[in-house]
């Protein structure tokens, strides 16, 4: 199955790291790779350890979320991701992996979205959730589940900063 | 902080588990009363067990997520959620308090919403997150978050059925 969380909402991360809780749940083991971000500082880090059945990788250090241009940084970290999702998807060790912020990747032309979709379309009993915003249109054709978390309301437009346990 | 989650996508309460996911990883309590609506037999249950951080509380047992009319089951859950929500509120034990569903059942005029603004406003330490569609005007103008998770595809759409791990 594939599923994409995408839109300018809060929301998209999240319900991707309540899917991991669930397999986890079932005995399922879950691949999370953070495209484009990356904080150890972050809660999911101190809980997910706690689990077995869920592994992280991350490939850049940032201090938030990343929503801007991307940075030499950022694009410097993508072959090295690439190669860890090849090898990850090699291993078979996964019932679920998450491309976290991986459709903000795809949109700034970071990464060709067709090596995605190639990727995820030959394994098919492997369930894939991609994240960020600006999903491609070819990634949601072949997706089997598509959410927009479609912003209402969001206190960093009154100007509050982000909430530890809450936003990381 | 008050959250809500609401839109007809896939998201909503898997986004709140995210978020409990995240709290417990800094080493906040996290409540989930989950709202008419009840199965032990999800996934969260056997991952939740293991994070010391998390406690649910069900109050009606049922085989899948509720989207229709309430049954006099629903009904009859609803005094006791509610006496329980204000006995969590008392204890002061928790960090984060996630009300799943609750829209719903306020939709359906199972609760007063006026009830849910009182007890939530007076709690300004505690952060909330409500779940479920059609959340209430008066909610939104109180909450500071608000995400509508909007569904562009969904696989039930096409008669398939809810996949273990992902959707329970």
């Amino acid at each position: 199955m594939i599923i994409i969380f995408t839109g300018d909402g809060k929301g998209k991360t999240t319900a991707a790291l309540g899917v991991a809780l669930r397999s986890a749940g079932w005995g399922r083991r879950t691949a999370i790779l953070q495209f484009i971000k990356g904080n150890k500082k972050v809660g999911e880090w101190g809980a997910i350890k706690n689990i077995a059945d869920i592994d992280i990788f991350q490939f850049v250090d940032d201090h938030k979320y990343y929503i801007g241009k991307p940075e030499i940084k950022h694009k410097e970290s993508i072959p090295v991701a690439l190669h860890q999702l090849k090898l990850i998807v090699k291993s078979k060790k996964y019932d679920l992996i998450i491309l976290d912020e991986i459709n903000n990747a795809i949109d700034h032309k970071l990464i060709d979205v067709n090596q995605i979709i190639e990727i995820i379309r030959n394994q098919p009993k492997t369930d894939f959730i991609l994240t960020g915003r600006n999903a491609s249109h070819k990634l949601i054709k072949v997706a089997d589940l598509v959410t927009e978390m479609k912003k209402i309301k969001h206190p960093f437009d009154s100007g509050l900063l982000a909430k530890k346990g809450i936003d990381y």
